[in-house]
């Protein structure tokens, strides 16, 4: 398919919200056993688990290695297309295409590049080649045109918009020597502008403590609809995570999104502490180069980091009393949607979550030749 | 996408004839250097060419390995869609789904068991596992449920059919201990007529002279339309290829068809014995289980190997005199297409043509969620 040179702004495209109408959804399955444990197999049985439920709203593809293919399909239910994909990772969110469309219902891709969270600085694996594709490869398969960022490291995840003009992030992710350091702050804005069509950007500090994303705002926030958002909360004035969503709150609370309106701000209670354990630990393939996963290191657990589908929020456990509660708060902020709640602690051992291995491909108005 | 246990023709599908309305054509790259010279770059501006004068008749998607990625999206013109699919080699005709159809234009595919063109026996290199997953892997990009001719082993290209009940095959490929040794001849037919919807199979004897696939029906005999055929015809009686046209034309002038007509037979000259020169064997890797290339072996050319696109004839051409004689048979048996003549020794070194290199996908009626 085409690679554009012009940019989505200039050719009058944005990007829709995660609540708007979609197309389907984008996965990748899990299988680098340097980063899920036993093999991947209980991450591969999460990630059908999140599939299946996806499934219920929207059609779901899984992109996956040859390797693997086999074991894919065998797994998958029949409604979930399967499709080869090579991949470093199953982080779809962050290598996958950001889709932008126009008024006309044309979807098109935007092709960031992509360094594993850090590149040689603080990158979590070596090489991430396989990954830097995937965005480009969606777009074929779906025969959508593509913008490519050339020279601008993005992840989906460190991102989230309103779809009215207003992009949320963190600067703890988006100003990290690690991604742009060439460029400044306000230029990062004209990028995100141009790319997305944004015409605000509010920049929250500082993500979940101890998330290896560098604080990807995925984890942290999200955009319920314009002008109302939810933020991870704990009340727990001795956790680190206390001061980081208190700084974010009072942020917030002194901000106008592009449209001018004040912002409602839902409290999402986060899980209490979660800690890998030492069988968790021993399951994963020791590998220099590879961020490790040691026995007490704690988990970057948030309810926030749930995908908003068709008519649908699938959202993890954590088998944490709060669990009830943030369905509780769900409910309240999307009282038209069906919620479906998935066991997510294997998801979580690989350092993201449901948000993080899914990405949303808008709806689009077919051409004639089935192209747009 | 879902395995159908039942058959297509329990179901009332058929396979159409290739000159029928297709939705779009199949390719695979070429890579594999102990097939193909030069590390496969000659062959590789031939698949382009092929691709691109196809691609001005109906979509086209070319499957591609990871390896090759970004060389063929950088190759192909941006009309062509590029996929990621792994494979052994590029003969997307013996390997891809053959695709059937019912009233109301529901496609599905046939994913029948591939061997190499003879496993064990006489396959022409060793694994072919990944080929194996090529139809499969076509049919979950297209959302297409398909049926698993479990243990039944068959190649794309050693049959031809008229969409009307008529199936052409060679007794040289389809009776070769190397593909079905446990079927008889009746079972064979038996087979054939569930899995395509055929009602009467025409046996020819043995396809073009030397050629490795076991004589493939595709390079020696054509369906035009039903009733209609072309053969591949030599006036050289010192020709190894003279007896073997002649036994087919007088097998073919003394049958009917499913339909209870009398054939019309169209003879097409072949071009003159093509052998393989030093310079291009020694191009070719030398690799212990492959087919090895060597010099002066007489090559299977055959201008019946063409593709019938949307409105098109994409056909080889050999740089032989009777390159314009072809060009004008084509033009009486096709009047309505247009022709696209395509320099085609580099496919041909690799043991093929481009029809070899092809797959149709016939047209479908879009269900409501883009699946059928």
């Amino acid at each position: 398919m085409k690679k554009l040179s012009s940019t989505p702004k200039k050719d009058g495209f944005r990007m829709p919200g995660e609540f708007e109408a979609h197309e389907g959804c984008w996965m990748l399955w899990p299988e680098r056993t340097d980063n899920w444990r036993l093999g991947a197999k209980p991450a591969q049985a999460a990630f059908v688990k999140v599939a299946e439920a996806i499934a219920e709203f929207e059609p779901v593809t899984m992109g996956v290695s040859a390797r693997q293919y086999d074991n894919a399909v065998n797994h998958l239910p029949d409604c979930v297309r399967v499709v080869e994909m090579s991949n470093d990772d199953s982080w779809v969110r962050d290598t996958g295409a950001t889709f932008v469309t126009n008024d006309d219902g044309v979807v098109r891709g935007v092709d960031w590049e992509f360094n594993a969270w850090g590149g040689l600085v603080d990158g979590l694996y070596f090489p991430w080649d396989q990954d830097d594709r995937v965005a480009q490869k969606i777009c074929g398969v779906e025969r959508k045109d593509f913008y490519k960022a050339d020279g601008f490291v993005l992840e989906g995840g460190s991102i989230h918009v309103d779809g009215e003009g207003t992009l949320y992030t963190t600067e703890e992710c988006l100003l990290s020597e690690s991604r742009n350091p060439h460029l400044s702050k306000q230029e990062i804005e004209e990028k995100l502008g141009e790319y997305l069509g944004i015409e605000k950007v509010i920049w929250l500090k500082r993500g979940i403590y101890n998330d290896e994303t560098n604080g990807h705002v995925d984890n942290i926030m999200c955009v319920v609809k314009p002008g109302t958002i939810m933020l991870a909360w704990t009340e727990d004035k001795n956790d680190p995570q206390y001061e980081i969503s208190m700084e974010n709150l009072k942020l917030l609370e002194n901000e106008t999104d592009a449209k001018g309106r004040k912002l409602e701000i839902i409290k999402m209670m986060l899980p209490k502490p979660i800690l890998i354990s030492k069988d968790e630990s021993g399951g994963v393939d020791m590998v220099d180069g590879t961020l490790p996963r040691d026995e007490g290191d704690r988990l970057a657990a948030s309810y926030i980091n749930f995908y908003i589908a068709n008519g649908g929020i699938v959202y993890p456990l954590f088998n944490d009393p709060n669990d009830t509660l943030a369905e509780e708060t769900l409910r309240r902020a999307f009282p038209d949607r069906k919620l479906i709640g998935i066991e997510a602690r294997e998801i979580l051992l690989g350092g993201g979550n449901i948000h993080c291995i899914t990405q949303q491909q808008p709806a689009s108005k077919l051409s004639g030749d089935g192209t747009n």
